[in-house]
């Protein structure tokens, strides 16, 4: 896949009619439903139907539709739009699981990731969970922690990028739910798909693997908003204003590993910072408007600076009010986290929003699962939340609760898997 | 709203164009995005937009734009057809809080699930995090438990339907995720819609009420599957083949507390068994196809009896195989559910699948959030589950953890609120 078509997301691609009357699942369903497979992706279905939705025979729009390619330069799930609906699951081989499982392992997951991201169902025992259902633009993500490389005797291979994260003085963590040997990611825009890929790949790692932590989260449904640029987090802010776009110059560079890059099998990989970020909800949201917006350095409402514009203008950071104090304080959010204040660092940042309840005392146990994504966590997450670490107007409203950094290789070939560079290396 | 209205479903309706743009929130979004409303629930975005989507401007497709009606014979959230994501929620009046205290209360809520419901910001202290979406079929339904009555000296209005559930061989309830006061379920196709109604009706409660117990649910996403009819749950499964519809000619009369029906304040309302039921899926998905098929009755691929034809065809429940075996079990969860085993109990089921992580030996802590909906609990669910308490053969691979059995009144007349009848009867 050329270099250019990667970054500009076509990985993407909406499933033709003619594309998916050769699809086992959609011929099925249309052959019981009678559906006019001409319809599909077109969009047509929702507004024709809203008349008598219980017992409406709705499209299979795009939502469903949309399939990302999983084998590229790239792994899928890093620069794909953001998914409503994701699962991060980290596992740990199985005591005597070596490098051979291992393999093995990214194999059977990579044929399976392969199959589920095209709207096909698992090879072995399918749950049939997915059935009826289209893709669902459904991504699988795969990475390698720390302890990996111990386990498997591949410490040669280790990247020194996978070095533990400093301690961060406001860190809260839970090692029970930090790091691990391997990280999936799935995101997709459906619910069932997401779980039905999720229970596929635990399948997958049979007697090899087992499950370290898993968290579910969740982002905006396709089409609920007609704002689709930046999402917005359970703090009512938007979110990733400021991220670096595909089409930026600089945007490989900053968030791959370069062909000239060490190790050799991370060349087009990523590394990733996962942190469980649970909001203060119940204290933020006693703050007044004007103090949240103080305290990130943007207008809630637009996400324009508070030194004027709108989402994309440049914030004034010298613009002072009549009283001479900055507009933008000094330990605003949008400050700290400014590239230009913290040596050109940037990562992607592409998280999902988390719920998992409410505490006994009725506070919410929400927040964000932050999943950014950079060519060297040293030159990314590091220095950013050293900053936010020591400054930041929004610690108090915040607390890292977990966290894990893995490195993503590039994506697979056909016929290959992800991670074979390195274990077969 | 006239009866047949209701009957088939008009209480949803898309927001058109015309009525988008005099929407304070679409106003705004528009506004900064430059997206032609006349695009707005026309479906057009995605299709368009796919060729690019991480800085695509999808349209606001009728998923974000359409809404249900909050007032009307019924409350919402009973006959919507289901939404990807749900919230279930009970509340405890607070030590001191009264019959008084709980009519502001849901004089309270019912003016915020208007609001919300039509797309608009709660009163006071919006969190944003619904900004810029579209009202996204959200719908909230409140009702009142058993304990309700007596914390609020209204014993006498308290309807015998309300009476405890029997104890149910099976049973491994958890009390303190059982019952409650009151009960508020929300629904909406956006998880940030949703949650954003969760906490601006638990800012609501204040000091009157808090949380007793709090699920959440998701089901597919509008446009995942062009075979709307019957969704799948987490068994893999279709769920709800049988259920009653409201283009029935007994639909109401099985559903809804007739005007004849005792006590007043409940005519036009509903009984509501709420079940958190756990599937041991890792015992499930061992079986084979052949083998789950036979523990429900039908096929799992299409869910059309095993005595063939296709998901809505009649069962023959008397048919034999070669060997003289039924064909459907003795046991099997699709003969002992039929109403006309049951002397015509009918319910609707309206479930949401829940997911809540891994237990540490890897087993998902998922299931289904049953959610069925009665004029009567002891002509509905309470026949049904003593007979599945006895001899289903899916019992084996399903627990009930928990259980709620709640009154819920008519919808709210415009000014009015849900309950009134009750609270100031």
């Amino acid at each position: 896949m050329a270099d250019t078509e990667s970054r500009t997301g076509s990985q993407t691609r909406a499933t033709t009619a003619s594309e998916g009357i050769t699809r086992r699942r959609l011929i099925g369903t249309a052959g019981a439903t009678g559906v006019a497979l001409g319809a599909v992706g077109a969009g047509a279905g929702y507004a024709a139907a809203a008349s008598n939705k219980l017992e409406q025979t709705t499209a299979l729009t795009s939502l469903g539709a949309d399939a990302v390619m999983f084998h590229g330069k790239h792994q899928p799930g890093i620069t794909t739009p953001l998914q409503a609906r994701g699962h991060l699951v980290a596992f740990d081989l199985a005591a005597g699981a070596g490098r051979k499982e291992a393999a093995a392992l990214l194999r059977r997951w990579s044929a399976t990731a392969e199959r589920l991201m095209a709207g096909e169902a698992a090879t072995n025992d399918d749950t049939d969970v997915a059935r009826d259902a289209g893709p669902s633009s459904l991504t699988v993500t795969f990475g390698f922690g720390h302890s990996f490389f111990s386990r498997t005797g591949l410490e040669k291979q280790r990247p020194t990028a996978l070095d533990p994260l400093p301690d961060f003085f406001s860190d809260h963590l839970d090692k029970a739910r930090s790091n691990g040997d391997l990280w999936v990611q799935i995101g997709a825009n459906d619910s069932l798909v997401a779980f039905h890929a999720l229970r596929a790949l635990q399948k997958d790692a049979g007697k090899a693997a087992k499950v370290r932590w898993q968290m579910n989260g969740f982002n905006r449904s396709p089409g609920a908003t007609a704002h689709p640029m930046t999402t917005r987090n359970l703090m009512g802010q938007m979110d990733g204003t400021n991220n670096p776009k595909p089409a930026d110059a600089d945007f490989d560079k900053r968030i791959f590993v370069p062909e000239s890059g060490s190790p050799a099998w991370m060349v087009n990989g990523s590394y990733v910072v996962v942190r469980r970020i649970r909001m203060l909800l119940d204290d933020w949201e006693k703050q007044s408007t004007a103090a949240q917006e103080s305290v990130i350095g943007r207008k809630k409402s637009t996400g324009a600076p508070l030194t004027g514009g709108d989402e994309t203008t440049e914030p004034d950071l010298e613009k002072t009010d009549a009283g001479g104090n900055l507009v933008i304080p000094l330990n605003a959010h949008a400050r700290i986290t400014r590239p230009d204040q913290n040596g050109g660092a940037a990562m992607l940042r592409r998280p999902f929003s988390y719920h998992d309840g409410f505490d006994p005392d009725g506070a919410p146990d929400a927040g964000l699962l932050f999943i950014c994504w950079q060519a060297d966590p040293l030159r990314g997450f590091v220095p950013v939340q050293r900053k936010l670490d020591r400054g930041d107007a929004l610690s108090q409203f915040i607390r890292h609760e977990a966290s894990g950094l893995f490195a993503v290789p590039g994506g697979a070939e056909k016929g290959g898997y992800v991670g074979q560079a390195l274990l077969e290396g």
